[in-house]
């Protein structure tokens, strides 16, 4: 179960990096980047700031193949990724769920603060699209007001970390987690929840 | 003396990290990211270049729970941020030249050679900005003629690498090059003294 | 031989920064680090993403010096190194070569499989280029259509990784990946050989 979601998330998050390359007119090199950017840099950050051994897509090397393969399928038959759009939002969620959940076992497992855990699962579920967005030189659109996104991540890791610290049996704690981070996304998504842009207001002369 | 210096640095650093995301019109959550960023990158970099096993972020975990804290409350008040903003020069300018001196210590401690002690030391002391500005869509404001700064850095770990080599107690040596580089920093800033910018010119036509 | 092409292709990496940091009028501080971040960036990712416990930068540190000499240099006489420049696709070739192999050679050394491999060869060959481009704000030039670049280092990796199967000598091996990259590249380059640009098509109203 675990193990399907994780893939169709790795699906998911690729397909996104190959239409955000697709849209900066990249080639095949490009795209096959970006999707790897976008599919591998949060659990990479994770495990070289947890100085994990091995990082999990050189270790589990088939999701590596299953991105080069929709990488150079999508450079084939872009359009056909474009009807697949719209329905990437539940994939996706399910992926940030599961890799924030994931995220947050791992730092606590190591004796991390369950502040850092947080911060750890956010990492991983959400950072893949910062990494891709910032190669593709476009300001991350996690950063600007969207409907939430990283919020539901660290929300969706606090429900698992404290549930981890009762009796509950582990599958409870991170099916709860993982429910909370996709219910709170759907929601988002369906209601616009967004948080507002900052502003320095009118007297701020250093506006750009 | 160090704690309440590496303490104000930290703070000083996520100030400038929470303006520098208001500036691009960021959400809360853009402003998070901005200040752990900036506040903490360089001594990210200096971690994982030099193979420590847990980063100080991590195992220090009142950091980032400070730096948290001032980003969901610069949010809330931004302008009051502004207001505070002319006094960071000093703060900064310590922080600098705390954070040049320990990386360059740490790499020396691990008996790698002065010169690579030395831009370790400058990566830790600048490069937290240079994250928070790349993430941020913007050209990095180290990399252009501005008030020297990774200079200082620079000069200050090579003082403290020099009088490191003699037998004058440590406490000598660190104190020694923290002083080089704020007097340096405060005093570049106070005569803007800065390098120029390179040219290829007027026969490069490839000049953008 | 094999140091020589080393130095070479470092000194290549080297000055292609540093014309890339003076086209975007960085001072001497920005024309260093990213003469840097070109030279060292892929081959710094490669040891980080393979846990090896020293950078090959902070272990082989005249490499360091030698750039640090060199972008000083070129921020003084910048005229000098657009003379340089049309010599460098050789050199640079030879590296990419060189780079590449060795990338997919310590992968394999530590048991993963040959497509991780190659994956690295070429993370090793080519994004040091990337991570100064994006530095400098600049969208990747190895992701848009231009001549073959990271498929050359591809392409070698794999006939290294195949002879390297066989009983043949790891020179053997070597030799021949090293060749193949520098050959695609030259003949990539001559020929003006590229993939095309993705495009979605005239239907995505979400192009920019």
């Amino acid at each position: 179960m675990l193990n399907a979601i994780e893939c169709s998330a790795v699906v998911a998050s690729a397909i996104y990096g190959i239409l955000l390359a697709a849209r900066k007119q990249f080639d095949v090199v490009g795209v096959l980047a970006i999707a790897f950017a976008v599919a591998f840099g949060g659990g990479t950050l994770r495990d070289l700031f947890l100085d994990r051994p091995k990082l999990f897509w050189i270790e589990h090397d088939h999701y590596a193949v299953i991105v080069f393969a929709l990488a150079v399928v999508g450079s084939i038959l872009p359009r056909q990724l474009l009807k697949i759009e719209k329905l990437l939002p539940l994939p996706d969620a399910l992926g940030l769920g599961l890799f924030s959940i994931v995220g947050a076992s791992y730092a606590i497992d190591q004796g991390h603060s369950m502040f850092i855990a947080s911060l750890l699962g956010v990492i991983t579920g959400t950072f893949g699209g910062v990494i891709g967005e910032v190669i593709c030189n476009e300001i991350p659109s996690l950063f600007r007001p969207a409907p939430l996104h990283a919020t539901c991540s660290f929300a969706g890791a606090w429900v698992y970390l404290l549930i981890n610290l009762t009796d509950a049996p582990g599958i409870v704690a991170v099916s709860a987690g993982i429910v909370v981070v996709v219910v709170m996304r759907l929601a988002a998504l369906r209601w616009n929840v967004r948080f507002p842009a900052m502003s320095l207001g009118p007297h701020d002369e250093s506006i750009k």
